[in-house]
């Protein structure tokens, strides 16, 4: 689960829809829209969710220690984000990430954070995708390749009602057209 | 190298500053801008260069046929980044990639790229980061990630004027004060 922090509608906009589905695609099971409400980035997400098939969650408008407290009163880890953290290819946290077999909770905040996310009451793994300034796009992209593994990357989203034959060259879509027709078009 | 197509200024200029932090901070030598100027990012990027470290290059305003023909003429391999591409994980195409042993120019375009860059006049070689839609950003991190390896995550940038000591808890930095003084600084 993912948890977006500091999202300001329309400014913020394309960089949420952005980790949202970078979260879909990378095998997260969801995103938790905290502190606030955006319908439009939900109405996004859920349209593509459809779409693309999968069961992606999106939720929105629950506040972040609410959300910390569950999950972690449910037995899960939660994991923070930031370039301030332990470095995820020179040091032994995601390994001891994994070891916990835990599931986990990803805070992906923005330059702003409150300081309690670093604390020992907020995330058990404070961890940096390279301790260089960058993108939370990215940062989740990198977490996720290396927790979930690769496979995410290949797997199939159930219910889809369009897919994407890879190519060499050039454009293939398979979809499901009303009553249920397969077509293909190369595009 | 990144090559950026359809920029446009205002509308992109967060996510392609992202785009770019994240070559940079992923292990990639320099990102240029095709087709446009964007002074703002330009300046934005080269002073986190500054600040930071290494040997970032920023190149704007090049037609992107001309950046794409100069890099194959000089015996480089050009990699379109496109959700249609092969996929990543369940091709040989990252292994065939490698194993031509060339510099790889990485495209990143948008929805609407021209068709011409899914040709073998313009690419050796279509990659989808998974065939999900997602990002252009997580699709440069993942790239550069399994192209390059970890180790970009966790090298030094030289002559970097700032630092950050990765820590459990908190925020360590250290910067190269006036006068050459190193200043520790907790925040």
């Amino acid at each position: 689960m993912i948890l977006r922090w500091g999202h300001r509608p329309q400014r913020d906009s394309r960089l949420t829809t952005h980790v949202a589905l970078t979260a879909r695609a990378l095998g997260a099971d969801g995103i938790i829209l905290s502190d606030i409400e955006d319908k439009k980035i939900k109405e996004t997400i859920n349209k593509i969710t459809q779409n693309w098939g999968g069961t992606f969650s999106f939720t929105m408008g629950i506040p972040w220690r609410k959300a910390v407290n569950e999950w972690r009163n449910e037995g899960g880890v939660v994991v923070h984000l930031t370039a301030y953290g332990e470095n995820i290819e020179s040091s032994e946290v995601l390994k001891e990430i994994k070891d916990s077999r835990k599931d986990a909770m990803v805070i992906v905040g923005c330059q702003k954070v409150p300081g309690e996310f670093f604390a020992e009451s907020v995330s058990d793994f404070n961890v940096a995708i390279g301790n260089q300034p960058h993108s939370e796009c990215a940062s989740v992209a990198v977490f996720l390749y290396r927790f979930l593994g690769g496979k995410a990357l290949s797997m199939d989203f159930p219910s889809a009602r369009v897919k994407i034959i890879p190519q060499k060259r050039g454009k293939k879509i398979i979809s499901h057209g009303r009553f249920g027709r397969l077509n293909s078009k190369e595009i």
